[in-house]
């Protein structure tokens, strides 16, 4: 049976170059890298090299990145480290309602550590008004976070707009940039971040190792005390071998970033367009502001987590949203925030593609994609009475 | 020329088993556990598998096993942790000054954060007196974390006679078993601890995977927010490989100990033996109550830094304290709280052993240790005047 993994978002098989960068480091320079002697030096200037690499990737000084063990741990990082180091400064906080949970949570944990936060809304496409930013800052306000680009409806927020706003009146930015950094062009000096989440595995590089940017002279409390690892600013025996992995992937994406966008857009025009052909079939997201690899939808009458099994019989993997909540069951709290009803919310279904997918997985997709549509909307008891699916039985008109 | 590794309280190599055991989810099982198909059941399944055999390395239930990137985090997530969680009944913090970097400086940030911490000194020994402990008791403590064993002086705690204290005063104790588990029995039960922190890459795991065991019932507040991995308890994909490479680094271990014990200590008798023929070197921590593989002194008259330099040029690799403080070029504060003069602290060394020495490697070392330091003694100005050597020349007469 062919199989087409379409959850990139999820995770990413490793790039053959990348594990052989690895693989070193697994055997004989297995040395802990604040060790004196020559396997300590040798580890060391392994991490120093991806430190070079991830740098390069983002456009950055290699002093700014400091490794994590994850995207999400840079997350929780970013907030909580500006939260505590600028706690004298003012306790107001902003976030928007399109974040991933680990931003989202983070941020509940800083409400009940005394400081308020700011939700901001998004339109039905999942973006961030500038302006809606700049009314949200009072005198108390130290932190705006907003996502780069979510993983769940794939669009990409206006950054450098938000960033304008936040450095006119000297208040800390971060981007959430786990799903675009590795997969579209990034440059921190020209996004305007001062902190910058990111995800090896998100591009082809190992899991257990994650980066967050932390702009030059900002003054952050570490998440993870101890000894004098990344400055002093994350504790831990280094993962040596991700860490290698993950400056390997960032020199790699570099190189073929724009042949893995070109091919992914192709795909995911295709599937886009073929997917729609279905009635009562939403993209969600911005048509346009998204990410080239990301396609998703919600499907009426229809629970997505059954569409997902159906589809894997069929050995098309993909996801109901994000794959931190897919297993919650809950109604992603990003979908309701762009106003979609929170039964529809339930049809979600996002396919994310990669250097692996071809068209013929695109076509093999689009074949087993109606069908499986048909069948759990002929077992739907939400689908009584709907009918064929003729155009006047749609019930939702966003997205 | 030989190379002597006698440095695995830094890091140790990997057992071939682990990394075998590792490669397929770097390769083909690449899934994120949280996805629905198959990928990631596989995933899942390897994770849950780690699990039981973590649990069973200190006899513990799996779902009181919680994956962490590292011993620090897993330190710094049982100290915030419970810190947060039970900030409404107390306000006071115990830990002991013989404690790794990752539980003195997260102990420093609760202070930060409005809690009192007392630091419990210790005997010559290194060795936390229960009696102190139970002294340091207030009304509002809420946390005691001792190490079950140091990995600078290798003085194994009593953590039994502390648990007794604690329990009765319905005090949460957590102990930091980086430098145990995995090296000499641990029994979760026996011992009493409510929380208990493991590195894997301490005993031939992978870095990048540590566990906090968090006994059944126990409230902690995450210190990463997100998904719900790990029952909601730490959030972020899971290090699939590295996971799977501690579960099976833990079944090994459990395995194999009694030999690695037996083939440790011999060594390191003999190490101990030989070293101390050389006037003016003492041992540091305890005699008896001491890691298997750890050997531990103070070189009168000499730098650490240049000591560990001058033998590593001879193949032999060691350390001068924690290797998370061993580029800090600072006195060790566990070595001060021994009463060791600071000038005499300077002088330390750290050998730790591990199934890759052998008693060749010992004898080669014997052999070149005393010419390292008389040769770093005729260069050093504090030794002006010493002379030969003799006993009675001693300045120290602790240890």
């Amino acid at each position: 049976m062919r199989r087409c993994y379409f959850d990139h978002v999820a995770t990413n098989p490793l790039h053959p170059e990348v594990l052989e960068a690895m693989m070193p480091y697994f055997k004989d320079n297995f040395g802990n890298p604040l060790s004196v002697y020559d396997l300590g030096m040798m580890a060391r200037d392994a991490i120093e090299k991806a430190r070079q690499q991830v740098a390069d990737l983002v456009h950055a000084k290699p002093p700014t990145v400091v490794f994590t063990s994850s995207g999400a741990e840079a997350n929780n990082f970013a907030l909580r480290g500006i939260a505590f180091a600028m706690q004298n400064k003012g306790n107001h906080v902003i976030v928007s309602k399109v974040e991933h949970h680990s931003i989202l949570n983070a941020a509940r944990f800083l409400e009940k550590s005394g400081f308020v936060v700011t939700y901001l809304p998004v339109d039905k496409n999942g973006i961030v008004d500038p302006d809606t930013v700049k009314k949200s800052i009072n005198k108390e306000t130290i932190l705006i976070s907003v996502t780069h680009a979510s993983s769940e409806i794939g669009t990409i927020e206006p950054i450098r707009e938000i960033a304008g706003i936040a450095k006119a009146q000297g208040i800390v930015l971060h981007a959430d940039g786990v799903a675009t950094c590795g997969n579209i062009p990034v440059d921190v000096k020209e996004l305007g971040v001062d902190l910058l989440s990111m995800a090896a595995h998100q591009f082809y590089g190992p899991k257990g190792a994650g980066v967050l940017y932390v702009r030059e002279g900002l003054r952050i409390a570490p998440l993870i005390y101890g000894g004098i690892q990344e400055g002093g600013r994350r504790a831990g025996t280094e993962n040596v071998p991700a860490i290698v992995g993950m400056g390997k992937a960032a020199e790699i994406a570099a190189r073929e970033m724009p042949a893995r966008m070109e091919h992914c857009r192709q795909l995911r025009d295709a599937l886009i367009g073929g997917v729609l052909k279905t009635p009562n079939v939403y993209l969600t997201g911005h048509h346009e502001l998204r990410l080239p690899h990301h396609a998703s939808f919600v499907v009426e009458f229809i629970e997505g987590e059954a569409m997902l099994l159906m589809l894997s019989v069929k050995g098309i993997l993909s996801a109901s949203g994000s794959a931190c909540s897919s297993r919650a069951l809950k109604s992603s709290p990003v979908l309701l925030s762009l106003g979609i009803p929170s039964a529809l919310a339930q049809g979600s279904i996002v396919f994310s593609l990669g250097m692996d997918n071809s068209m013929d997985d695109i076509n093999y997709f689009l074949e087993e994609f109606p069908q499986v549509v048909k069948k759990l909307r002929d077992m739907s008891p939400f689908a009584k009475g709907w009918g064929s699916g003729g155009e006047g039985d749609q019930c939702y008109t966003g997205g």
